[in-house]
């Protein structure tokens, strides 16, 4: 459980990919992860937003200098990372999020979440941050954007250790798969803002 | 010239650890890293912002599973940050910085900053965050914060490599230590928003 999401995510993906077929082609041997990070360069190629993926976090325990302009890492640790996968900046908006795959047809599970990132997502929100989950069911081929405040709510209503996919459906915004961009939230985050400055 | 930054940091230091008499003693031993991890860490502690170092950038070449929760980094590389090191958010702004030290008593040289870095300062700027560098001349014992616009400005009017510390005195602002925070950048952000506001 404590592997990394990217690697966790890769692992999975590599899982299923034997039964894709009811993956749409665009999609199929495309982990939500890749197709965030092809979005995230769109956005930053058409100078639209500066959104990255951190790196991995990871400990370092042991590092070989073959040479010296050459380091090479042979002992390292994957560490439970302190904040969320991706973060930047959207038109002067400070943007956070977590994404993640699950394989559930029914439901997503909070586990999936580390509970310091849930209070990384709320401490974001409440300092005026756009924070968000984008969750993808891939058996289903849906990816939902989850606000922060909807996150809250359910967990505060429920004692649930899991979301269904009816409240991803009523409560979040369908994310519909495209070209360029593959995976357009920045559309949705724009409904967000408008909102929020008509209310 | 391809450590990244963090491991590049700590073995400056470590050179220059033996003749770290000229520094005051609440700094020796401390690199800019550690004193900026704390501050941020102090910042977070009294819910002001939210700014985090991000994880070094490295390759994964090789991974070891012992067990099926347990993954062991065997080969793995550096890889040059594609961005900054310090992101984050506060009081609705988005906060993007590089951090650097200099042994040198006259002058901070460009090539500790990768273009694709200032690149990315300069976009920061552009879409309405605030971003900055943080330099440090570790023997003459001053930290500077010197914004992107001032940056942008000496290398356009320059053709130098280097930028000398009397550009930052006077270009820039000098960060005060201090204990709690132990370099409190985000007061100079007030000032700098402020500005904004009142200009």
């Amino acid at each position: 459980m404590n592997y990394p999401n990217g690697i966790k995510k890769n692992i999975t993906t590599k899982a299923k990919s034997t039964n894709d077929s009811n993956l749409s082609h665009k999609n199929r041997g495309m982990t939500l992860e890749g197709e965030l990070n092809v979005t995230n360069e769109y956005y930053r190629d058409i100078d639209k937003a500066y959104i990255y993926k951190k790196p991995t976090p990871i400990k370092i325990v042991k590092v070989d200098y073959p040479s010296r302009d050459k380091a090479v890492i042979k002992e390292a640790y994957f560490t439970i990372p302190s904040t969320t996968d991706y973060n930047g900046l959207y038109n002067g908006y400070y943007i956070d999020f977590e994404a993640k795959e699950t394989i559930s047809k029914t439901s997503f599970a909070l586990n999936n979440i580390h509970p310091h990132q849930i209070e990384h997502l709320k401490n974001i929100n409440k300092h005026n941050g756009i924070s968000f989950l984008i969750v993808r069911f891939t058996t289903l081929n849906m990816t939902f954007l989850l606000t922060t405040e909807k996150l809250l709510k359910y967990m505060e209503e429920t004692s649930k250790k899991s979301i269904p996919v009816d409240f991803f459906k009523q409560e979040g915004y369908l994310i519909k798969d495209g070209y360029t961009p593959r995976i357009d939230y920045l559309k949705i985050i724009d409904e967000l803002i408008g909102g929020k400055h008509n209310g």
